[in-house]
């Protein structure tokens, strides 16, 4: 193998100015994941990269002893970002002022190497844009699925095929509530485990909202879809009403449950949605566990291609950072996938699970399947597990493929009978 | 995204001719590989990329009619050499005379895209040194585990990572076969099965034997272990002494049967190996079936991540093959990994299944246990299903992890049993 400072091995048309030297590298944000990134930067020296900055806001604090004394901490934005490094490694996260410093920077013409799903998934586009006439690059590998190389993956080996269906376990945190929940535990408790071990935030919405995810399915829509879409076209659907009586149903339907992200494609046809699903327990997105990620991805001539890894945390997102930094160091550009502006319209038909709660009377059940007979859907099957209390009576309704908007047709007449307990709990079923 | 055509957002560095027309491509070898890579670069028209010749014996009978006119077909290799192609796609296979095409394509300065495990096994590390001395790309994504993006994922997506360990999945044909075997076929019938599907050769030696595996295991390791290795210094056990009884053990011991290549690495201690093992039910070895194909990559950073897909088929090599060019199109150049000689020494060491037939005597428990005994083996258990003839009685002992050549020579001793039927089955177990 071509060792990187070795000239004659050098094809002719390499970028010279990063072979000749190396990268000058600023993390800007010195969190879990910029120190990590540190980290395999000092203990691993990979060729052609040498970390020369760190910014971080109050960075007396951050300092560590086991950074070289060369590179310099500073809290001063504007200074690291108009002096002569090369690459801006941004890991701060958020719109603002993530968003300014990577303009800035790819103003400059330096490179930004950033794992910043939500800056991505908003303006990616543009700020492509920006680096390609400016002269420098944008790499995101760490944005979607952290040590999963899939935006690697699609960039440089299924830039070949057309994907048609992207299916993803995009968060870590809901992926181990629900899997933790599958083990007989309840939402809150789950939960509280989650927080006090770190992988939930005080406030989860942004995960268990479907949020996170949804910022990362755009952005692998872009890339495996080709389309450019508004991430708040998505609608997700929080897992927060997941019971465990739900994963008993859905172990007896051979099934368990998981928050997927999936986008699909036909000609123009672009449906999107992010939610709890029941996912067959043989399928690969059963597989995760934990705060695991998974993406299959399901291309017209090679068929389904599965990654799965750890898609957060520290070290992992820091192996897709330092892996773009060597991409760009080696000169290795992005393989632009030509996209196009899509919206979100089509819709999915699956079968759906429906799960009710109810004070028992008879008669329930008929004019339940009678709401679903009026908008031609049929009745897969009804399930009832013994063991439940008459007056909060949990039951399961699964239902043939239908659109989602017939179902909730549907549900809204459902919604009117007065034994009801609560809102159905209405979940798409994968398989 | 920008388009590939449109200059100004362009980064000033890209390589300037492989931008300003298209990429001038040749096929060698119209097969299964080669007419799927014609179709999708003629069906998906990918920009910056111009099928312009196809080499092939005989050229005559390969010509199809939904190829556009302008492509020449030729049986004149070196006519095509010395054209004005710019990228040679070689899908003969072989050493030679592929090796030799190959050879003379890169001197001339061009560009060769490759699904030739066994040239790259062997040659891989000299023709990219040729490659970069003349200003070319040589690139191999669809040489191991075809439509699956793991050495894209390598070289883009982990080169930030130090891989210790790589275990894959690597032959379709192994894998058809004991995946057949897992549902109580026995060898013979899913060999035939296989051969008459076009999944196995009529002389399967390459693909059962392991040779196949072990020469794409040599560029995994290079590639994730940064091991220049001999492929011929693994030495591959072949699946043919596998029987239907050995799936019923494993099912009891909560396992079954794949043909795994593995490679690790401790410092300058490289252990690899190639051959069928038991693997845990719930581990992600066991998911692949079919002609599937698996690789998971163990970091020291990144933990594991998992790929998994069809490795093989037309359409899925296709793809790496047609995401490969679109790469040298975009002038993404491949991420040198640094690599060292090195060799095979070290040895696993892991849990071993071992399975006896015998004529049953009282005795024989004890006789092989000493054995074990005498090399400082621990037996985990012994295990004899019901429902065998006495004359012919299979039984399984597994034992606790100790080295291959500690049970070699224990296994020397329980050879010379007058009770044996056959030889002693000895696989590795992976949890």
């Amino acid at each position: 193998m071509s060792e990187l400072n070795v000239p004659s091995q050098q094809p002719s048309f390499a970028p010279e100015p990063s072979v000749r030297r190396p990268l000058r590298i600023a993390i800007f944000g010195f969190g879990t994941v910029g120190s990590s990134a540190a980290r395999i930067l000092v203990e691993s020296q990979p060729e052609g990269l040498e970390l020369t900055h760190v910014f971080n806001r109050g960075v007396a604090r951050k300092r560590v002893d086991w950074v070289p004394s060369s590179v310099e901490w500073s809290e001063d934005a504007e200074a690291v970002l108009s002096s002569d490094v090369d690459v801006i490694v941004e890991l701060a996260g958020g719109l603002e002022p993530a968003g300014s410093w990577v303009r800035r920077a790819l103003n400059a013409g330096k490179s930004v190497v950033t794992a910043n799903k939500k800056l991505i998934a908003y303006h990616g586009i543009e700020l492509e844009r920006l680096a390609a006439a400016k002269g420098g690059d944008l790499k995101y590998g760490a944005a979607v699925a952290g040590g999963i190389p899939v935006i690697p993956g699609l960039e440089q080996g299924l830039a070949g095929d057309r994907i048609e269906r992207v299916e993803g376990i995009l968060n870590g945190t809901c992926n181990f509530m629900l899997s933790k929940m599958e083990e007989g535990a309840e939402y809150a408790a789950v939960l509280a485990t989650a927080q006090a071990r770190g992988y939930a935030e005080a406030d989860p919405t942004e995960d268990v909202g479907g949020f996170d995810a949804r910022a990362k399915l755009a952005i692998l829509m872009r890339l495996a879809l080709r389309a450019e879409i508004n991430p708040e076209e998505i609608v997700p659907k929080p897992i927060t009403e997941i019971s465990a009586v739900d994963f008993s149903y859905a172990r007896d339907l051979g099934c368990t449950i998981r928050q997927v992200a999936r986008g699909e494609r036909s000609g123009e046809e672009i449906a999107a949605t992010v939610g709890p699903m029941l996912v067959a327990q043989r399928s690969p997105l059963a597989w995760s566990r934990g705060t695991e990620n998974m993406v299959v991805l399901s291309g017209r001539y090679g068929g389904n291609v599965v990654f799965s890894g750890h898609g957060a945390g520290g070290n992992p997102t820091a192996v897709a950072v330092v892996s773009d930094l060597l991409a760009l160091a080696h000169g290795s550009r992005r393989v632009d996938i030509p996209s196009t502006p899509g919206h979100v319209g089509a819709e999915f038909e699956v079968p759906h699970y429906i799960r009710f709660r109810v004070v028992d009377r008879p008669g329930i059940v008929a004019e339940i399947t009678g709401a679903l007979a009026k908008e031609q859907i049929n009745i897969r099957a009804i399930v009832q597990k013994s063991g439940y209390p008459q007056e909060a009576l949990p039951f399961v309704v699964t239902v043939e493929p239908c659109k989602s908007s017939a179902l909730s047709r549907a549900l809204e007449n459902i919604r009117t009978m007065d034994c009801l307990l609560d809102e159905p709990l209405d979940l798409q079923m994968l398989e």
